[in-house]
């Protein structure tokens, strides 16, 4: 190596280094909603066709306890045993809903504000199997994979909290499925998390388990650092009745709950973009009314999340452009009612981190936080239209939330960034260039964002370093994420008690040291 | 295969059949503009800075004729050579510029009308590599590249139009390479193109081989179907001599010109996204001062068009985020002035087609078509920051236009896609989903767009059909599309005429057939 690439590269790699929080370009809960799919008209047409939903057909199969609730709040139980609700009593709870609410983490350094257009992105989802792109294949997923991937997110900077990704495979017992999920997590970061659970009777374990971790049942509750992914409905317009339950035993445990309503247009929704949208809204309306009713002001998020199929075989088609397009006029409702607002967004179709997975990723990311979605559920990781689950897309996504991330950001215009003085110096007294300004070093590590693993070299360059393979890369960054200690996970004497009193199966963290993963 | 499967193959084939051209769900210049990145007072502080730019620093290195004719127009000749332009003659200037103009194809079914945030993509750039992904390769790129790249542009569906996207490298005089180019182009495709041309000795022979084309030069004028890249300004503030001598002999030969002002942040602009939309809009504004100073109302493209260097090395790097809004600021700058906008998209700087190529192309891409930029160039097959061409990769993208320009469609909100009704039916009467709901047929086909080798099989399926690669899907479309025999090319009599007075290197079309092509 030359003197002079030597000294390139040293310069290179001081500019790299981390930056101070405050000044990096790009953080969690950037302002976003520069981008409105929706017209002010638009938006009156959807919500008056949802409230007309509401009073019109209603909601079926409500557990007796949200029946209860709700009639006494207003709602009328028609002889159809169907839930419908009034326009005033919609604007009534409404009113006592929480419209800014805090998501806290293990660590408050990762707690998340969800005001207005503050942008967050996360994982989520469901998926069975586990994306092995080395061999092409798909194979089941385990919880050591769930374990893994919460500590990839603890250290991924653009993944602000950490939503369920996938089903632990080898793990049958519901009951202990659902406890290990949750153990699992809070083992792997202290950001955020997000489980959903699937039996009302799971809900005393479950929160035993979070009240041992947090340290006592009031220190979970000032800080409940866990929220409960919850489909409280099965579209069209039909509560899911256990769920229900679910819901509101975590509204009285101090949870904050994810309503999330998720139609599929075409087969559980309207085809129509539009009519996916108005049943979304007039569900999660229902929704909202019910967690109200439970305990005004409960912390909840607005979880429109209606899916797309491809008409043609009727499968989900998460990856397309009608996708991104439904999530992103999904935020701008949610921003009209002023509510925390969560959604899906970054899902491929294709089975592999291939260039496929990074169109289809970035297109429905980058509108989403546009449109300044408060929580962007999905977005890293996930193919197959949510049915694989790749810690390598992780790594490499990470870098792509980056990018949407700076988009988010925008573009700073000031007295200074409009920069008439430097041009007048360049172009009149000075060199003629930009390179070495004090302008430019100012804001190089301010105003710009680079990639962990993306490459930027020249083709030369490219060559040079022995043509790097993004796969390859992102496999090598996943094992040196992985090969960090521990740092996070519960204390000692936590740990200790919970696994005499709990059914986890994941082994001791320091035995993980020594265990291999699949790659 | 059963008779179920084939019985469902059947329906998704008759599905899949092409639509008629008014009923698809996406096609060329569809309306833009809902992402707006910035703010009405940002639009009017780089505004007023562009002027004071102008008013106070100017533009050096005029050709004599420039000179003679801005300074006619009112602009100030200082005697530090630099012209500098008063805002009432900006305001003057714009006043006479064509605000919607068309740009032919040769043939009439592909032109394109660019009036405000009407979007098109398609090619452009100046690479000298092409990808040979298969090998993990750069090679130089050849006149036979070109060639099949101007056919691929004619079959594929979502590219508009093609600019020039690479350099012959094996055509090493410079006449030759610009004439050879804009044979080829016209040999492989009746969509717009667009060329730049080296020097203003050319022209004669530029305009005596289209016109011949275009079988007289009454018909060329009434139908220009090329326009000139014309890199009219050497940022920052300089005019480039010989481009602009080109452009001016362009404008009289009644070819359209794209003024193109293509600074690098942080090395040929300021290092601020904001300064160096205010050097842009200051040089752009200039160019068409000076376009119209030569012809009052001259078709020209308002190109603004600066890049991102990555500030850490000073190499471009196109495929940033801070690129995507860049370009998405610049359509919302031309879209202010009400002039035709161009700009660039869709870079990628991974050297590769893989999913860093694909999440960097589509956050530009989706980004520049929503902001309603009217020419979206560079969007399609463009690798390593511009230095490198793939033909699989403008397979792929084509794809991903596709569903970029689904994104800028838009949601349609109708009282009939409300589809209060539909729930009506469905959730009081029906069968409780809309599987096979009229509704659903209707908007199979005009509502949702398909990739075309995008793949969205479940794992299973994919697993069945022997789990397909995209590269070699890419690669297998490519060579369908460049064995259809080339219909397009120039009639006999006028291409013998053609070859019997300029040097054409492209063998006849006929001997293409049996020729190899490289993978």
């Amino acid at each position: 190596m030359t003197r002079r690439s030597g000294g390139r590269s040293a310069r290179v790699a001081l500019r790299s280094a981390p930056l101070a929080e405050e000044l990096r370009p790009v953080r969690a809960g950037l302002i976003g909603g520069k981008y409105k799919p929706l017209s002010d008209s638009d938006i009156a047409a959807i919500h008056a066709s949802a409230l007309q939903v509401l009073e019109e057909i209603g909601l079926a199969d409500a557990p007796p306890s949200g029946v209860e609730a709700m009639t006494a709040a207003g709602a009328v139980y028609g002889e159809d045993k169907r839930l419908r609700f009034a326009p005033a009593m919609v604007d009534a709870m409404l009113g006592q809903a929480s419209k800014n609410i805090t998501l806290h983490g293990r660590n408050a350094k990762h707690d998340l504000t969800l005001s207005p257009n503050k942008v967050h992105y996360g994982t989520g989802g469901a998926a069975v199997h586990i994306v092995d792109a080395k061999n092409r294949n798909y194979r089941e997923s385990t919880l050591l994979d769930l374990y893994q991937s919460a500590r990839l997110a603890e250290h991924l900077e653009h993944v602000h909290y950490f939503q369920r990704p996938l089903i632990t495979r080898d793990v049958l017992d519901n009951y202990e499925l659902d406890i290990n999920t949750l153990y699992a997590f809070m083992s792997g970061t202290q950001k955020h998390i997000g489980i959903s659970y699937q039996e009302i009777s799971y809900m005393e374990g479950v929160f035993d388990l979070l009240h041992m971790a947090a340290g006592s049942e009031e220190k979970w509750r000032e800080r409940p650092f866990a929220s409960n992914t919850n489909c409280f409905v099965v579209p069209p317009l039909k509560f899911a009745t256990e769920s229900c339950l679910v819901m509101e035993a975590c509204i009285r445990g101090g949870m904050p709950v994810l309503m999330l309503s998720a139609g599929q247009a075409g087969a559980t929704a309207p085809a129509s973009i539009t009519g996916t949208i108005v049943q979304a809204v007039a569900e999660c309306l229902a929704g909202f009314i019910y967690v109200n009713c439970i305990k005004p002001g409960a912390p909840a998020i607005f979880g429109l999340w209606p899916f797309v199929s491809d008409l043609r075989s009727g499968a989900m088609s998460g990856g397309s452009g009608e996708q991104a397009l439904l999530t992103a006029a999904c935020a701008q409702m949610g921003s009209f009612y002023g509510l925390p607002t969560g959604s899906a967004a970054g899902i491929a179709d294709s089975k592999m981190p291939d260039m496929q997975a990074g169109y289809e990723k970035a297109i429905s990311n980058v509108m989403a936080g546009l449109s300044g979605l408060n929580m962007v559920y999905e977005s890293i990781g996930m193919h197959a239209s949510l049915l694989g689950f790749s810690l390598e897309s992780m790594i490499i996504d990470n870098d792509m939330i980056g990018q949407c991330l700076r988009c988010v950001r925008g573009i700073d215009v000031t007295p200074e960034s409009l920069a008439i003085e430097t041009m007048r110096e360049v172009c009149l007294n000075g060199p003629g260039h930009y390179l070495g300004h004090e302008q430019t070093l100012n804001l190089m590590q301010t105003e710009y964002i680079y990639p962990v693993i993306g490459d930027r070299t020249s083709p030369k360059e490219w060559a040079e370093v022995g043509k790097p393979d993004l796969l390859e890369a992102a496999t090598a960054e996943k094992k040196r994420i992985l090969s960090i200690p521990n740092q996070v996970s519960l204390p000692y004497q936590i740990d200790k008690a919970i696994r005499e009193k709990h059914p986890i199966r994941l082994p001791k963290i320091g035995s993980f040291h020594g265990m291999a993963f699949a790659e």
